[in-house]
């Protein structure tokens, strides 16, 4: 795929003016971990559960009005999905999403009813980029994919802009050290982007941390094929994106992985000292500092970046 | 226990002012039930995990240094317990809390971690009335009691300031009809004084609604001997206060109770739509919106009070 730019520092900027027109800022909590201070920003508690909605919002915005009459499509089971759905209603825009047959009823049944069209594809015999492909052609509509786009970068960027100045607000200064869940990289580089001083730290699940393994490596490496199951769903991506891979590159930034045991342990600390519900993938941050992965040091802001949970499954980890 | 004073609406605008100085807004959050946009009041999220905060807040500001250096009691083995203990530690004040011997574990630690100091009593044989009573006359100490008191109404009604400015500022236009769990009836008549012009429904589990019958036979009535178990630990008072019988009679404000299983089913939507955790206590206001108890109309205003859950049992509930 080809692209015209490259995310920007500006771009990012333009995204949270929007953003900050339309959705107050999600909340920002200070707990101590082991003594030590630190921030939270709940990305949990946007409206669909997840930051996905800000680069929703930003691509969507960018689009002229003939594009917008033409609407847009996107594949997900998960949280870019209800980000898309979401942008699209607000700006009265036909949404398609395709999303496996076998998707949970919780995630399809959101999507619906944030009024998008759902199509159903089979896992194991079609290729849900090709079925979006083809969808997008036959209806002239605007494919956005869920992290390998710059105005999808910037617009999760835009979060680090949010947490920077209400960590200004609140006299915590400057951030020192970023700690961000990651799966394709999105929402990593677009802080990196709005960010570019402060130190950061990219976290994925064990097995799927092809993002530390490309940092060191100093080019793209895939999950392997052997990788083990994780609770981390929102993570799973298989590869991540040049365009969000040269972002971190650039920056220097490195990466860690957690366990299932320690982002489960996250969960339940976030139940009972932040009183948030957090998704796996949203925990796994937070999960890094509380297993002793990242030393702790002032300054500190832990990205929580969603909290769309599978009940039977949270009952589960609660339960220890 | 004679009062000096009422607590009054000038109290609860001089308790938000004072709360607004040193917390930010606790989040509002608006979504959909069966088609209607409920406000929702997160008072989860403080830093205590519960609304006392406020009227801790409120009291232990208003006391003069002499007082201030003597010291503060309560007795309490929950919320109100965290309230003080947080207050008195950033007024660098001692607090002694007086709980029963067994008390959860994560209660007594969450109240030793805000600096106070934990005395344990027998259940059986000892009344923690007489304990506290004691304990504040031999260190001339303020003894606070959890909603029998004036500031500690007034501190609670700058949740219905905040929630008012905040619906105000999203174009909500004025709460119509404020939806508010009780136990002793501190944080509603807070509501009350903050919204006098706004219909209010106090919500209690099934058995302990003696808020709901004292406000229908125009007296106090005490919770019946053969009360059922209720999960609702932070809503189980024997018997309300004159003080919030009285503000909330005024008003003719009416109740109405919630079971058990209408209790659990609203925690579990909290989390699948709002990602928050809210403690049995802290969801009887929505239990009474999901379980057809109160007519959803416009403008509904419903307070989330507490998010203090016991994981064990928060994840039975979760599993359903």
């Amino acid at each position: 795929m080809t692209f015209l730019r490259q995310p920007t520092r500006a771009g990012v900027r333009d995204a949270a003016a929007k953003i900050a027109a339309i959705l107050p800022p999600t909340p920002l909590f200070k707990s101590e971990i082991k003594g030590m201070a630190v921030a939270f920003k709940a990305e949990s508690l946007q409206p669909v559960g997840a930051f996905k909605i800000r680069g929703a919002w930003h691509r969507l915005t960018a689009l002229d009005d003939a594009a917008r009459a033409r609407g847009v499509v996107a594949f997900s089971s998960g949280n870019h999905a209800q980000g898309i759905a979401w942008a699209a209603r607000k700006l009265g825009m036909a949404a398609t999403i395709v999303m496996p047959h076998d998707a949970p009823a919780v995630k399809r049944d959101a999507t619906l009813a944030l009024g998008a069209e759902v199509v159903g594809y089979d896992r194991a015999t079609e290729s849900r980029e090709g079925i979006a492909a083809r969808l997008a052609e036959a209806r002239g509509a605007t494919l956005v994919p869920s992290f390998d786009d710059p105005w999808i970068i910037e617009g999760q960027g835009s979060a680090g802009v949010e947490a920077a100045a209400q960590m200004a607000r609140a006299g915590s200064g400057e951030p020192t050290h970023v700690v961000v869940p990651c799966g394709g990289g999105g929402l990593a580089a677009g802080l990196a982007l709005a960010l570019p001083d402060t130190l950061m730290t990219v976290v994925e699940p064990e097995g799927w941390d092809d993002m530390a393994r490309s940092l060191e490596a100093g080019w793209i490496e895939s999950v392997g094929l052997d990788a083990p199951p994780t609770a981390c769903d929102s993570l799973q991506t298989q590869r991540v994106s040049p365009l969000t891979f040269d972002v971190l590159s650039r920056q220097g930034v490195q990466g860690v992985a957690v366990s299932e045991a320690e982002t489960a342990a996250a969960q339940r600390w976030a139940v009972e000292r932040l009183r948030l519900v957090i998704e796996p993938g949203g925990a796994v941050a937070l999960a890094a500092l509380l297993g002793g992965r990242i030393a702790l040091e002032p300054g500190m802001l832990v990205l929580l970046s969603g909290g769309n949970v599978d009940p039977a499954a949270y009952a589960r980890v609660l339960a220890g």
